[in-house]
């Protein structure tokens, strides 16, 4: 009998068909005593199908009222779910995000939820209703509606869920839970019982797509125990923990890619204060987001500095940048459109960076692939490749670093709850 | 520089394109001064779409979840007009019902709207933006989005228009003002410059689509003067005045006609008192509405009564009456669902019924149309005829009571404006 946020996401409610599986899936909870908030993403493409109808109409729509079109997409969905509930007898009630207390900043199309006050959704909660909540949106002091941006309908169930107190809040979407790989590239991937918040947040910020990285820190933050879950599957998933892993192993839980990525590399830049800012003020300006960033000593006292942006992004990063460069004297900037990123992530990097990088370094040397960048953090190490051999270095790591088996060594307080083993 | 309230419908706003012919035509109007508030309804087909995913849905849902799904169709056209107009570099801001102060009543999906609070429509006015107002829509007294049915954004527009105290609601529509008859079964059916507030509502209360019958009876009550125009053609329009028509001559202003009728006749009621109570109490508790009603004096002091329902309901409403007629001990039944209304209207039917009913009974009988039910109203006389005399009946009526004049003699009264003559 526990308190739960549940959130669907727009594959799971692309149809009047998708939503009457949902809403029978959250009756079933509903007749085990369970108490359920439900947090809804738009229907499938309606989001997309909005932003054409916008860009029809202004290329560079007012933010804030791109906002109050966006937003329709999630009310339309929860009074369809509301509706699909009541037909089962289930009684419910739809909140857009307004009425379900969710206050925001006035940062339009990228808002911060400031606060929420779950008196109406409490008072639904003590009627027996199941309360069906918008995601992705709010709004701010003034009462304008507001858009929380990308993963914003995972955020917006995290953050319920910190403010009702819930038990769990289970992300429902089209995977079964969070795998070692992306199972299309490896094969061999295997479904992680349990992950921590930190491994999550280096995965998922990877472009492993089950959850978004505000909402997992946002989970961290308010130490909300996630749920990663298949819609259309039952099975237990992947419970995201806040719970600090204190364990011994030389454990990793995956390797996150991604494919989009290019990298710029600006060489031999007289060394003076200031350089990165310089470099990267100008980007940011253009709201062009810099990823990997490593800076190295090279000839003469110069310095040489690579990154990785989004590869739609790469023309323009690169045209802002040779700018930049002649203004610093560099001495050449050179691009690659076609860079794949991957990271190695688990809890055991921290224990063994060098044991990681040299043996990552190892794989990838015996496969004939080159590293463009390399950088570490706290439990990641990522390499930038060529993109053709993303698929090839991603299964020679999986295997080499045996992501395919569970671990049976060290590892005690990883799994203490009994049955995880064995779903494994 | 007037303050000026203008409403677009559906099909004003179906597509981009048609809402950036709008956004011209307000952008036009402030250009030359006027301060302006735009209610809108949803994108042509819209209102359809989700009525269907509701169906689909469920096909009973909730009318307070169906409220919250139709809102959104409206409060996409504001935002999209909005954008619109920003692009044509028209300051404007958007507002859902709620956000516009729009309070009604708790009867979801025909609320009626309780009172407006114009405060940040007249802020927004005060900062030279343009107010783009959701029709149709408006929030409870406990924040529940609610829908004010049928003819919603007619009535937003004049609710509004009276709150802010605007010069003028202008209905923009598919079809250039009122007609003395629909143009398409009679093509010299001429344009009104100017028709009463009275007279309006009979018309439109009998098919005519131009502007529904709720609006004009909130207008007339709260003074607010009406322009119906054309959204696509220049042009005056017709002006819906509040001023009582006080004018001597025999002046009709049009005949109004309604294809979808069915009549219903019980005959041979025992007389008693509260057989009308018994006969149509059974249809208000089906939501049936009856029409003309007709109530005779028959043979041996035994009672006939007619009435006319729409034809959709037809089957339904002689179901329960039958019932009913057999606990009255009434003699028999009859129906004919293929009945047409034709409503001849004027201020001039006031002066001489007698008049108006004995020139219309002579000339449906030239045209061998017998005549099924008759009844008369203030300043309308209507018949129900067989449908397929529809057309003849309509031509002929308009023909002979010289529909297609303007009227030269007695009505100086009504035509106030030198320029509405040359208009015609």
């Amino acid at each position: 009998m526990a308190l739960l946020v549940q959130k669907y996401g727009g594959t799971s409610v692309t149809s009047p068909e998708h939503i009457g599986h949902v809403a029978d899936r959250v009756a079933a909870a509903r007749q085990l005593g369970h108490r359920i908030v439900v947090v809804v993403s738009a229907m499938g493409e309606e989001t997309d199908r909005l932003n054409a109808l916008a860009q029809a109409t202004n290329p560079a729509p007012r933010p804030r009222e791109l906002d109050v079109l966006l937003a329709t997409g999630e009310q339309a969905t929860i009074a369809l779910l509301a509706m699909a509930l009541e037909r089962r007898g289930c009684a419910a009630r739809s909140f857009t995000g307004a009425q379900a207390g969710i206050r925001t900043d006035a940062t339009h199309n990228r808002a911060r939820i400031e606060s929420i006050d779950p008196t109406a959704i409490r008072e639904a909660l003590a009627n027996k209703q199941v309360a069906v909540v918008a995601g992705f949106q709010g709004v701010d002091a003034n009462g304008n509606i507001t858009t929380i941006g990308r993963g914003g309908s995972d955020t917006t169930a995290v953050a319920l869920a910190a403010a009702i107190g819930a038990d769990e809040c289970q992300i429902c979407t089209d995977v079964d839970g969070v795998y070692t790989a992306d199972p299309r590239i490896v094969p061999a991937a295997r479904r992680l019982d349990r992950i921590s918040m930190e491994e999550m947040l280096e995965l998922s910020g990877m472009g492993s797509k089950v959850l978004h990285p505000r909402a997992v820190e946002y989970a961290g933050r308010h130490r909300v125990p996630v749920r990663v879950v298949s819609t259309f599957m039952s099975g237990d998933g992947t419970l995201v923990d806040h719970q600090q892993s204190d364990m011994e192993g030389p454990q990793l839980v995956g390797i996150a890619c991604n494919r989009d990525e290019a990298m710029i590399t600006v060489s031999g830049i007289p060394d003076q204060s200031g350089i990165g800012a310089a470099l990267m003020g100008p980007l940011a300006d253009a709201n062009i987001d810099v990823d990997m960033v490593v800076q190295n000593q090279g000839q003469d006292g110069r310095i040489d500095l690579s990154f990785t942006v989004q590869r739609g992004d790469h023309d323009r990063a690169l045209r802002r940048l040779r700018q930049t460069a002649d203004e610093l004297s560099a001495r050449s900037v050179s691009a690659n459109d076609k860079i794949a990123k991957i990271s190695v992530v688990g809890a055991g990097v921290r224990r063994s960076h060098a044991g990681v990088v040299s043996k990552l370094c190892q794989v990838l040397a015996g496969e004939g692939i080159d590293i463009r960048m390399l950088s570490t953090a706290e439990i990641k190490v990522s390499v930038a490749v060529d993109e053709k051999y993303l698929e090839l270095a991603v299964r020679a790591l999986h295997d080499a670093f045996q992501l395919d088996r569970a671990e049976d060594t060290g590892s005690e307080d990883r799994h203490t709850d009994a049955d995880t083993k064995s779903a494994v």
